[in-house]
């Protein structure tokens, strides 16, 4: 049985590959050797503090030497560093290297990690030589760090720290310059989110350049926006599209997520509620860079989506639980139903799909607006409470939640009056449930600058951005609850990544003049 | 300043690397699953059972899983191993592989390790695969073990084991069959003496494959003769010697130890005991391969480490400590005063490389003997105590050692009586220091088969070698202090060697026919 993009996909990879980015490099030496040190009034209770000049460091030792260098910011890239010996070793040369992202995660020990991810995301490279190496030693993988814990041991000789210097990576190039009119407290958040950008702007747009590292298409709505005010690389979006299209399955479903394997994109999950916004994401596009020609080659792509999306609402426009898939809304799975949000994210899908085809002159943008317009009658109809001045959650009529509201006014499903409100009392009643993740806030800020409260969303970046900047962020987390500083949805906040690309919206917010 | 052999070291150099060999391979699949028990009754305390059948390990598994395997016996060389998944896999791969020579290492924590040589000499690895490897997976360097703990995770996927195998390396090759008469449990002797030195023979003859991994000259003089009877490699002999002779310092003193770096010899340290052993060696060679050019080419060598020795011994034949020289004798620096020993060494290289000389037909021999007999009688006369029966040692006056008297058996310094009286008086009598190494007690073996005392040494080899058999060797151990299981020169057993080339010497005795 042939693939529904068939013979369209395999095109689509080798499109994808030929739009492979050349990496840019920078040098970067340490800034300065530290040490960790307990601290309760820092983020996650350790702090970092400078424990001698490089100079020192970069002294001769005997026996066993722990290093803990300082990079002075984030960076993805590679470690190079060079030995010298006071004579002929003796032995096997063992370097250990740990790389950090946070001060807290330089003081921990990988070993009593207890996350139910593998652990082999855990940053850490043992390299042995048999004959000590001469000249560059280049670890053999890519990190994401700002510290770096170097373990030497020389038991016999004296040994020589000659050089350690990273070198960073990204596909990002100039970074535009910031609008003259932000606030210190804003340039702060918009140079943070640019980083953000930058070091998951790799072979494609990665999530975490630590740990997950693939390609998701929800981030990617959020990265192509940032990026299309940043640093413009449009060949990068495009790359990204055309490999994660040419994993759609027989059906025709976009993945959720691909990974790069051997140079080309395999899927790694199937995620409705990400694969409906591939419209979106062309429309931005042809807003952005106005490539008609790419657009109309995956709008059938984004089509097929609602396709398959749409035969699992009923007709009181109710959403059932398409099988074998994941309805990703929030990190907030165990408590949040995300049947009705999805429902706003098909519709907001629809919108956006429709108005694409106009703009490209494509035939049944009516159609397509027509479904939105029905589908959201039923849903105001069925989910609006009058009382709170809000809308419902399937599964939750009792309780509300700020992800129903968000995506729905990103969907136009409630009047305009009835969105304000929403808006209004969302923010104002303290039961409604919140978002737990950079990235379902970053659709309520959406859902609010559309509905032009935009002051209000400039001061929630300065609230919650600016909490992950005064708590040491050098980028954007992937989960930040100024409460729990050692959330995790994985069992271990070692796990969690510290630069994910659902945090850089703010690149985009700040930037936007429109 | 020239070197003493210039220019005749890079000539040396360039013929010892015409010698590599061409190492023979063998895949060895593991035995069986094993696990550690703690078992009082066993040699430190560990014993390995079997685990579960080959075919159980196979199977697939889930989240982390340790594998224990048991090669069935003591190899040197690669290991590869196959990996297959269920899906994709959305993580890198870890692999972190324990090499273990015995079932304590198997079990041992490596990370309490006290030791004061490096910690990189203690086997394991850790590899990283962004990409999750599909094919072979070779590890990066070679190992000494018979013991593999490999542990791999797995949270989110299937994975499975798909196969696990060794290749062993050595440049030995067909073994001479054994002679019909031995014992049982002496063939059992000769079968790991003829292991422990195939798996030193490499890419020259090293001491020991797991840690220090060099060449000694002292080690070399018995394996020279082991090969001799077992594997009769000569070319290594040759490579091995002329790397070393390469590496005589300006003086022309030839190291006690080489390492090899870079397909070359490096000076690693200096040891008169040993490079006194130059000439007994060329005479054995010459005695067993004929190779007179070779002899004749190495022979100045040889003369040059007597003179050098020369300037220390004074009018009444007592050895001065040569400056930065370490006169090794055995693993007992704290108690055992080596000086005299060292001069029976120094007789014993003197009377070996006289009659070498004869048999080269070169000029000089007479004088060389007349040095060992002059040398002799002094020290006869200085340190002979008759009411005990035995040599003394100097600046120990009050102690005997078999060190002493074993080197000035094999240095003819005492006359044959007095010879006689030592071997039966330090047998017999139990204050006489007992050597600490095998090495040690090969010297003591071949002093006693020189004077006629075959069947008591072949005795000794049924006790002491046999205990090693008993306790679980697979190869001969670098120390056996059968009363100490936990010995260490190094502070900690893990670092112990238990394959290790000075251990040998029953691959000689027992297969000698004259």
């Amino acid at each position: 049985m042939s693939n529904f993009f068939y013979p369209r996909q395999p095109e689509w990879t080798a499109r994808g590959q030929a739009l492979e980015p050349v990496l840019n490099h920078e040098t970067i030496l340490p800034a300065t050797e530290v040490e960790c040190v307990a601290d309760p009034a820092a983020w996650q209770g350790v702090a970092v503090k400078p424990a001698a000049s490089p100079d020192a460091a970069m002294a001769d030792f005997f026996q066993f030497r722990t290093f803990r260098f300082d990079f002075g910011r984030h960076l993805v890239g590679r470690l190079e560093l060079e030995l010298e010996y006071t004579r002929c070793n003796d032995a096997p040369v063992r370097i250990v290297a740990k790389f950090a992202e946070t001060p807290y995660e330089l003081a921990a020990d990988f070993d009593g990690c207890t996350a139910h991810l593998d652990h082999s995301w855990l940053q850490r490279e043992t390299l042995i030589f048999d004959e000590a190496p001469e000249g560059t030693v280049r670890l053999p993988r890519r990190y994401a760090f700002r510290y770096l814990e170097l373990k030497l041991g020389s038991p016999n000789y004296h040994t020589r720290l000659k050089a350690v210097r990273a070198v960073a990576e990204t596909s990002a190039g100039t970074l535009l310059p910031a609008p003259a009119n932000l606030t210190d407290a804003e340039k702060a958040i918009d140079r943070i989110a640019a980083a953000t950008l930058r070091d998951c702007m790799q072979s494609v747009f990665e999530d975490g350049p630590k740990r997950d590292r693939r390609l998701w298409i929800g981030d990617l709505w959020m990265q192509a926006k940032v990026n299309a005010r940043t640093f413009r690389n449009f060949e990068l979006v495009e790359r990204s599209l055309y490999l994660a299209a040419a994993c759609c399955t027989q059906e025709g479903e976009l993945p959720g997520s691909i990974l790069l394997r051997g140079g080309a994109g395999r899927l790694a999950n199937l995620l409705p509620t990400y694969a409906l916004l591939l419209g979106p994401i062309l429309l931005d596009h042809w807003q952005f860079y106005r490539r008609t020609e790419f657009c109309r080659e995956l709008l059938p792509v984004a089509l097929r989506q609602q396709e398959l999306f749409r035969q699992w609402i009923d007709a009181e426009g109710v959403l059932h639980q398409p099988p074998k898939c994941w309805l990703f809304i929030d990190h907030d799975q165990q408590w949040l139903k995300p049947a009705t949000a999805a429902l706003g994210v098909y519709c907001f899908s629809l919108r956006a799909t429709a108005r694409l085809m106009q703009f490209l002159g494509a035939e049944g943008a009516e159609n397509v607006l027509a479904e939105a317009e029905e589908l959201s009658a039923k849903l105001r109809a069925r989910l609006w409470d009058e009382a709170h001045g809000l809308m419902r959650t399937d599964g939750q009529e009792n309780d509300f939640a700020w992800a129903t509201q968000a995506w729905l006014i990103l969907g136009e499903v409630p009047t305009p009056e009835q969105a304000e409100a929403m808006w209004n009392n969302a923010r104002s009643n303290p039961e409604v449930r919140r978002p737990r993740s950079p990235y379902l806030w970053s659709v309520v800020m959406e859902a609010g600058w559309r509905i032009g409260h935009t002051d209000e969303v400039r001061q929630f970046i300065r609230d919650y951005w600016g909490g992950m900047v005064e708590r040491g962020a050098d980028t954007f987390w992937e989960v930040y609850l100024p409460d729990q500083p050692f959330f995790s949805s994985y069992g271990d906040i070692l796990m969690n990544s510290t630069c994910h690309a659902w945090s850089c919206i703010p690149g985009d917010f700040l930037r936007r003049t429109e």
